[in-house]
């Protein structure tokens, strides 16, 4: 096979005219039920495939999504991307994926490629609050956006999908209280690049309610910067002696700057992580961490893109949502997993 | 900014028919270079963007590339996918990245959704021997194929970018040979998944040169299947003393394993990684890995997708490669990092 079928190909076998073959092949009224199956089947013996770009510049859509990355770096990722494709393989859809790597620049590049592209819906983990979510909305005015582990603070008509954050930060908190730790570090995207406002509430609300002073570290969550901020903290006159990270990612960055200072994880600073990725367990030491599964926000992430959420709710228990047509908010359920890197204080 | 500016909008400005306003913005000759600025300076002002969909129906061609992953769940892939993505940020070039999952159906119909989008070329981390890349060529005739981390046998005019695999595993075996292990495993896709014949060519030969029974394991190379297979062999009568692996990630399912069945890494089996990913020298015991640059890897493999490779091979140094214009194979450099996974046998 080294020449596509075309739609005239396919007129041709079935002995219709290539307007009504395309009506037919588009579902479009008009065409007797026998005809249409007779096209169908000629298109199915020839290997026809349409053309995504012409139907794209029929329709105004490509049958793709867009899943925008903050830091694709970080591989809680790839279990939402893998939750992601699982959900869309029985439509006939595409996740088209892209990294912004941190760069609001390089975020509002991607937005405007996909946008040239249609993709019928923007799944993103932003950046900063969100802003460039406005460019997406300017450019595919209707299409549906969700805001995946974001708080986006002051956008309407965006659903938001992310682990329930509020309750990690509260589990790790209070974890860390009861072993003693009176001088928490709480490591945070600095204010201009910070994606989830909830996480730092809600580490103040907690401090605040055990009598705590807050200490956030505000530094960029690559691995490199996460280490260098940690190493000067430790150098520093008064070490914390726990840090909540926000990430397993950004703990490996804790464990690199502990162990070039000294200090002992579990011992002599204690850290939790978040997304209990594959190899928290077979760290030295084990690593304490918020157990989320990334598959299952995946999943939700496309089910909300797509529709399939709304549709769902629609069809739903009386007692459970009847009637309900938007597709909802959906905060992955988290928990506290508990080894060795967490200590009582000395 | 609520309508997408159209060519026509950008003709009217201009004073131009809309024809000229296409020829000059897609760089066609026939157009004088005062009005070619004019029109640019129209289309600027206007925030005018080409319309992709359109611009592949006339020209055959996306400006996008396809990446296609046999694994997506081992993160060594994130670092060669980072490294593409830097190579493409200064070309106008997206690259869609997809993940078969070690499937050969999903394979194929990514290849058939990534010929259906026009892209310009193909990178592939196949399931198997490469049988799809066919697909591929029969899809879209002429287009460049890079075909990633496998032997690929039998396929001409495909460019091979990946480790230096040979050299990975010989450096393996001698490692745990001069530590006195004279039975190693040898993890290995099975032979209709394999896709990179060399590695298992070279593991036969150099217990050849040693004069050790060779011990292949064929398992599926996922996480949960590896660690099932290992457990099976810690458990038989007469265990390996070493296991080689092929990645980093493969790695944590035989610590899984090896967590299991009460056996020590590194005290009573020996493990070597490949990739020596961030956390390699966090783990308990800390990995012996063969450490490789996969952003090189994703920049080489960009390099060759775009033909910037054989670009600059064209103009290089007359001593080194003169006159080359087609883009060659590149095998990534590899090194042994020794740490406490490996020890002598007891």
């Amino acid at each position: 096979m080294t020449q596509r079928p075309k739609i005239k190909d396919v007129a041709r076998r079935a002995g219709v005219s290539p307007t009504l073959a395309s009506f037919a092949l588009n579902g479009r009224e008009g065409v007797g039920e026998e005809t249409r199956q007779r096209i169908l089947a000629a298109a199915a013996e020839l290997g026809y495939r349409a053309n995504p770009y012409a139907r794209a510049l029929r329709t105004g859509s490509s049958n793709s999504f867009g899943l925008l990355i903050r830091n694709l770096s970080n591989p809680i990722f790839l279990d939402v991307i893998a939750g992601a494709q699982e959900a869309a393989v029985s439509s006939e859809t595409t996740i088209l994926i892209a990294d912004a790597d941190y760069s609001f620049e390089r975020e509002r590049q991607h937005i405007e490629r996909f946008a040239a592209h249609h993709v019928d819906g923007l799944a993103i983990a932003p950046v900063g609050p969100g802003e460039s979510v406005d460019l997406w909305r300017d450019l595919r005015p209707g299409a549906p956006t969700v805001v995946l582990y974001a708080t986006a603070p002051g956008l309407d008509d965006v659903i938001r999908v992310g682990p329930d954050a509020r309750r990690a930060v509260r589990l790790a908190v209070d974890h860390l209280y009861e072993l003693g730790h009176r001088d928490i570090a709480f490591l945070t995207a600095p204010r201009e690049l910070m994606a989830d406002h909830d996480r730092l509430d809600e580490f103040e609300l907690a401090c605040a309610d055990l009598g705590l002073p807050p200490r956030p570290v505000f530094t960029p969550l690559n691995l490199a910067a996460v280490m260098e901020r940690v190493t000067a903290l430790l150098d520093s006159p008064t070490p914390p002696t726990a840090v909540i990270t926000n990430s397993d990612y950004t703990a490996h960055g804790v464990y690199l700057a502990a162990r070039e200072r000294g200090f002992t994880v579990g011992r002599d600073l204690s850290v939790v992580g978040h997304d209990d990725l594959p190899t928290a367990e077979l760290l030295d030491p084990p690593l304490t961490t918020i157990r989320m599964d990334g598959r299952a926000l995946g999943r939700a992430l496309f089910d909300r893109l797509s529709g399939a959420d709304a549709d769902r709710a629609g069809d739903g228990d009386p007692g459970d949502g009847a009637g309900r047509t938007e597709p909802v908010d959906h905060a992955e359920p988290v928990e506290l997993v508990v080894r060795r890197s967490t200590g009582p204080v000395r």
